[in-house]
């Protein structure tokens, strides 16, 4: 029943067990997983390692394209087969391993890791295991509801290993747009012109001699934990919104605005969704990750197009869109992420960006990665690769964690993810702080105003009054920059006694 | 004698002093002037503006490409004239007004001035006012020895006045590429794809009935202090070319490298002074600021072209090179800074971006900016546009400073500029990092290895020990971070006493 997806017959006796599959990958390796914000992610194969190392030394280092679902790091970590991981990761107890130095991670910019492994600055890639809807007759990779990194993986690899998930419908076959840049120095520009645009091939090319073993799955994709709206979330997308609609009022965007990107997480979820009921139409998304606010946005009428790297959907949305993701047929594209994420063409499009910040600083200055600067949260993701490049770069927080004791607004950020140069504007449930044209003094201004909550706005008023009195370009008093921070690490709140 | 220069004769007409040029310029308007790095500023009109405000109020916004010469800046900020100024400057009086916050500095990354001003999310330009070698048949504007932002303030402002520099020789004409990218949502490729590559016109296009005055002046640029290599920079060049080297030995480059990109400054020409005697040739510069360097590489047959933004030289070398320019013709192309600095072109090229950092921390994040947080230096100019999008990120510095009061390695920079993210090789004279693929436990025990100074080796080994066993992924002590800074503060040197 298997063997129609596998159309190039000479690759039928490369059918194995996942534990077999798993012995081409030895001690040491480098290896590179489908995978991409839970989406498409190997399924059998790396659980077959990690139940190999509970007899016997093996340790690797695993790229993948971004977060993966099925507990997959978990497991992984648990057994102690991850010496080395990137480019991101949002895994519990692996951020454990890493926070205590025991996983080297190396945090990166979504759009660059292959780029690192075509100019041999990084790799080479030992192994590669690839989720896949179908084997082309040529024996191209048909991947199922992401790409992340898994063409350039495959490309680069020595071996290949298909993870054949007959589970992933059919039809996501066509809905992939599978571009590799050329090779320096005879790089061409990158033919994506619109959110739309078709560059590729609906498959990964390798050449079939590479595909060592297939190994057949039935495992799902994990579902994402949304949260739904909360009367804050609603306030920051109603402020974003009406920010928007001020853009198009004063003729800087017109009522399609510019192709949208939003970050994963329920801010981001939520802002989009509150496009639902906004007088824009015909929207366009250029993102990384199509959560379920994108299809709901489909079945309302407003978007036209979606071009992402992923489709990771809620439990429930999962079971209602994939039996007929056919029917998006021509209005969705997964790109590969460093096309996804590409400077070039999010600079060329001119993307809205809307991301999630841990916290922000009152000069505007965001963390998305570094709990008190030490502990890592995630990763930067494809934050930077937006922002950096968008036409408007939007960050959202909660002006609040841990129930008021945290405020994520402070006197300086503990780590910088993204500085002032890269942030337009910054939305809390409080307010919106446009920054664009503004010199740090005047950011301060607004951003206390806007965003800070109303139980911290005495306390950073008087922080910046008093950095003000020393001067500065942006004035900062270095012995307490970090008080906050240290306050609630010794009382347990921000807050003074 | 000038009137050669001005070949649409109706414009003949339009030549007036600066005084009456100035006129057109009033209180509370934004000015987009030439000027790049001390090259083909515009320098009468200025000095009109200034003595005009010693009579009445008249304060403006005044936008550049990037630094100034002729003492421009000291003298509009000593007159009171600039409420705004962006997005770079280096000029000490204006830094001290900046820093005192009498001039509201906006610090932008090079590359995006003009795209904010397109999509008016800042503007409008009221004047531009812009240094010219002459004014073709078309009334198109030949710039002179930079073009930075001059091409869109020109497009963009409503009324043009051309400053007609005499000593800038004509043989500049057919040295400029002015490439605009096309608008939104209709925007095209940027048809670079060689540092070679000619896109745009030799002019700057525009209806001539916007030109609104022609002064003609005789002043040369501001030379350049470079001052001669020493023994660190020597240095750090000498461990800057090794790298080098083994990267072309390792297969990772060819003998010509990628194209070259270096930043303004002492280490970067001595950087780049180094490759005269290296092992590689026919290299390639795809860079911002041309500088002495540039024209030795030529001299001395080992560079084969040069794409920059302006054209920055020494006393000696200015007087040697400008007149013979004429014969780099066909080796030497002048872009808007926005194309020279454009993420999608750096990227395209895998450029080798070499920038100087203030200073860095022990886990590579680069200060471009702040000393000690909060006083502005100069801006982060480009230094972001190419560590973001190039090949190789490499940054440099000496590891002391003011005679060795200041470690240039510190625990925790004050300000970043540039992430771990951003931030691939770090050079001091005592070593280099190579942070490829190190995550931060790992890029920290390179970079107190190889960049801190003796001096203060133990110091930072003991910090990062100690924050350590904090745990993290970037271990850290939060009340420590900034200690060395609060020390030399209080005590005038970070040493402990
Ligand atoms: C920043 C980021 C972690 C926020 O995630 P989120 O799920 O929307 O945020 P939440 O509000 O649920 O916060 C997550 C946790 O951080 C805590 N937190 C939030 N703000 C905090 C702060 N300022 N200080 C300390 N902890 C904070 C929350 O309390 C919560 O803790 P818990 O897990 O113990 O409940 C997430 O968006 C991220 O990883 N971003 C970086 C990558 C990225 O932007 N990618 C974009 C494209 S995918
Ligand atoms: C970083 C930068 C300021 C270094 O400039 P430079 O002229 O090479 O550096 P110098 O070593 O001469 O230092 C300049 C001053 O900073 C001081 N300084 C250097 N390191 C310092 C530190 N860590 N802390 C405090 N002061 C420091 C020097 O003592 C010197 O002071 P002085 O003017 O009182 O003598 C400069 O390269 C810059 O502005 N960079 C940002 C823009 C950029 O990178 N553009 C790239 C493309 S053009």
């Amino acid at each position: 029943m298997y063997r129609d997806r596998i159309r190039l017959k000479s690759l039928w006796g490369k059918v194995v067990t996942p534990e077999e599959a798993a012995l081409l990958i030895r001690d040491g390796m480098t290896i590179g997983m489908s995978g991409f914000t839970r989406a498409g992610d190997a399924k059998a194969v790396p659980l077959a390692l990690a139940e190999r190392a509970a007899t016997e030394r093996l340790k690797v280092t695993l790229m993948t394209g971004a977060s993966l679902g099925n507990d997959v790091d978990r497991i992984l970590t648990e057994a102690g087969v991850l010496a080395r991981r990137l480019p991101f990761q949002a895994d519990p107890v692996l951020r454990k391993a890493i926070n205590r130095g025991e996983v080297m991670f190396v945090d990166q910019h979504l759009s660059e890791t292959v780029e690192l492994l075509r100019s041999r600055q990084m790799g080479p890639v030992d192994v590669a295991v690839i989720e896949a809807c179908a084997i082309t007759e040529t024996g191209g990779i048909v991947p199922t509801t992401s790409i992340g990194n898994s063409a350039t993986f495959a490309i680069l690899a020595e071996k290949i290993i298909v993870e054949l998930n007959l589970t992933q419908p059919l039809d996501l076959e066509g809905m992939h747009d599978v571009y590799i840049p050329t090779r320096r120095p005879f790089r061409e520009p990158i033919p994506v012109v619109t959110a739309e645009s078709r560059a590729g091939l609906p498959c990964i090319p390798i050449d079939p001699s590479k595909i060592a073993a297939i190994v057949v799955t039935r495992k799902q994709d994990s579902s994402a934990t949304i949260l739904p709206p909360d009367g804050e979330t609603r306030d920051i997308a109603g402020h974003l919104i009406e920010f928007l609609d001020r853009e198009v009022r004063q003729g800087r965007l017109g009522r399609s605005l510019n192709p949208l990107q939003a970050g994963i997480g329920t801010i981001a979820n939520a802002v989009l969704h509150g496009m639902i009921d906004s007088p824009f139409h015909d929207l366009t998304m250029y993102s990384e990750v199509l959560q379920d606010s994108t299809f709901d946005l489909f079945d309302a009428g407003k978007l036209t197009f979606a071009s992402g790297s992923s489709i990771t959907l809620s439990a429930g949305k999962y079971a209602e869109v994939l039996p007929k993701i056919g029917s998006y047929k021509g209005r969705l594209l997964l790109r590969p992420q460093e096309i996804s994420n590409h400077p070039e063409v999010i600079r060329r499009l001119g993307v809205i960006g809307i991301n999630t910040a841990l916290e922000c600083d009152i000069y505007g200055n965001v963390n998305s990665t570094h709990v008190n600067g030490t502990q890592m949260m995630n990763g930067i993701g494809g934050s930077g690769d937006f922002a950096r490049n968008a036409h408007l770069a939007i960050f959202v927080t909660k002006s609040l964690a841990k129930d008021g004791r945290i405020s994520s607004v402070v006197p300086m950020v503990t780590h910088t993810d993204h500085n002032e140069h890269d942030v337009d504007v910054l939305v809390t449930e409080t307010g919106l702080a446009d920054l664009r044209g503004l010199a740090p003094r005047e950011r301060a201004e607004t951003i206390i105003r806007n965003c800070v909550h109303p139980s911290y706005r005495e306390l950073a008023l008087d922080y910046h009054r008093r950095a003000l009195q020393r001067g500065g370009h942006t004035p900062h008093l270095l012995e307490e920059a970090f008080s906050w921070h240290l306050r609630y690490q010794q009382t347990g709140s921000m807050q003074p006694a």
